[in-house]
């Protein structure tokens, strides 16, 4: 239901996904007369692959996410969370409130044995292919553990989605020597190093862009102003480019001589291919569509919350975290509801 | 004598400057062999404008601040600080060592009363204008207090530069609400509202190149973190580009035909006119080249440290810092060598 444009952009979306995907099951929870509607208005007939699931309240985007949590036992969110939950879906997919989507996977889920916090993570383009970026804004404080463990989870990540072996890990800091940074960083530079991990070492803001590792880890601060800022900084340019090509008639021409080019340039830093943060380090898979998607973006969160499921990420991470020095915890017991995929 | 390029840079560009501003003197401090050779290549002919001053030793762009600091006390960069110092000169450009100039500006000219620690401010485009931002890294831990005294110092900076009465500030957080952030920032928030200073509130990484605010006030892991993603995600989008307008001939001739387009828009992007980093809150004026920046560039640092100069920057920080609620110092008294602007 949540997102700025509720099921007039998720029920579409999931249809789509349906259709593409024949191994999918699509579980839809919200309020039903709403869900119906859009459905009918898209001639939707009946198909054992997507359900429906009632909940009575909708989460608002600008809510308290303690008050969602305590005060709304029905929303939409919290039921497609429950339904991950007790076995019902593999995994819960939400454009709503990026707070409450947090708390109440936490409060819900709980983390995995020897995960402290949930990070979340995005995949953002680079000069020569992609990388991962985490923690993206779930966490402001973070301690040298804590870093460590979203290496953990990167890594993991990057090794089930994209098959790599080894991911290299990254550590944001202002420069690439071990002296650089504050007392946090450079203490999980130490844990990085120590963990088995195939940790690079430091990095820095424009690593991010040039691809230099494929995970890059920071605190969810840094990593949350990093991402806006380059958003913005893309905009900008947008802008800028835009506006040159208006200037006057020889330039619009030029502009239209090169629109197919233009046209290529967009399509390459579509954003909405890089929709659907995943919320890992949870006991079941949460991914975050950004509030504004449409429905061709958010159907790539739905592909991410597949693809997380398929790679067995959970528990892999939980692996992971354990082979860790100083780790002696064992690895919680995992029910698979069904061979084929259930995103809520 | 620093930078990557050395005299090859900064002697050409302060000869250039020197051209166009007949109200600036400058001496340049180094290994007087090449600063002449430099001149001599140039066939510069002697001029009263243009002093020489030798130092011995040069601190390399790798070198540690603390070992630069204890070690190097002929170096260039530190006879330029002493020329500030002793009023010889009015300002110190240096494209060299960053961690060595803060730390041998602050050791030498040390900070104004009421500021505890300097900071890079930096001037960034944004869509409508350009803003300043600061810390850019000469602080990696920062209390509210430090924040505080952050803002101060940009307001200050955009008054006597930019002639604005009261420059709006925003604080760089995660989010706009006040219960958003880490501690630190929440509390700064508190101190700048109650500061009388123009405080907008709480902005976000992609607020810097929309211009929400003329300040933008951040410690300076995240400045540092947030500038170097910027400057990343900024050649992607040109290389992405370039790479477009090359794929076959059809786009090389949209190319051709977009090139006088394409250079207004790199003309308008491109850095180098945003060259020069101020060191506030110094007793002196310092300015900070990028240690990669061409004669072109090198050519805004000395302008900005004129600017400095003619604005009075460092008696208003020091007025404004004691304006602040708690503070109750007197103010230091300043000397001033010269009617003219001598930069070292």
């Amino acid at each position: 239901m949540g997102g700025d444009h509720g099921p007039k952009v998720t029920v579409p979306s999931a249809v789509g996904f349906l259709h593409r995907n024949p191994a999918t099951n699509i579980v839809l929870v919200g309020l039903l007369d709403s869900i119906e509607a859009e459905l009918r208005a898209l001639n939707f007939t009946s198909n054992p692959r997507l359900k429906l699931h009632t909940a009575s309240e909708v989460v608002d985007m600008d809510e308290s996410p303690a008050l969602a949590l305590r005060g709304k036992k029905d929303s939409s969110m919290r039921i497609a969370i429950n339904l991950v939950k007790n076995g019902a879906a593999q995994a819960c997919v939400s454009a709503g409130n990026t707070g409450a989507l947090i708390a109440t996977s936490r409060f819900v889920l709980k983390t995995l044995p020897g995960i402290d916090r949930p990070a979340l993570a995005v995949v953002l383009p680079t000069i020569n292919g992609h990388t991962y970026v985490l923690d993206l804004g779930a966490n402001v404080d973070c301690s040298p553990e804590h870093l460590l463990q979203f290496g953990v989870m990167g890594a993991t990540l990057v090794s089930a989605v994209e098959n790599k072996d080894r991911p290299s890990i990254g550590l944001l800091n202002i420069g690439e020597e071990a002296i650089k940074g504050n007392e946090v960083v450079k203490q999980a530079a130490e844990l990085l190093r120590a963990s088995g991990l195939n940790f690079y070492g430091n990095i820095e803001g424009n690593d991010i862009y040039k691809g230099t590792t494929d995970v890059v880890v920071c605190d969810g601060f840094v990593g949350n102003v990093a991402l806006k800022a380059s958003e913005g900084v893309a905009q900008m340019l947008a802008t800028y480019l835009r506006q040159e090509f208006k200037r006057n008639l020889l330039t619009k021409f030029a502009g239209l001589i090169a629109l197919p080019v233009i046209k290529n340039f967009k399509r390459r830093v579509d954003h909405r291919r890089y929709n659907g943060a995943s919320l890992l380090g949870l006991c079941g898979i949460v991914i975050k569509s950004h509030g504004s998607a449409d429905s061709y973006a958010f159907g790539f969160a739905i592909k991410r919350a597949v693809e997380e499921v398929q790679g067995g990420i959970q528990h892999q991470i939980s692996e992971r975290i354990l082979e860790l020095p100083h780790h002696s915890k064992k690895p919680p017991s995992f029910s698979q509801s069904s061979s084929k995929e259930d995103v809520a």
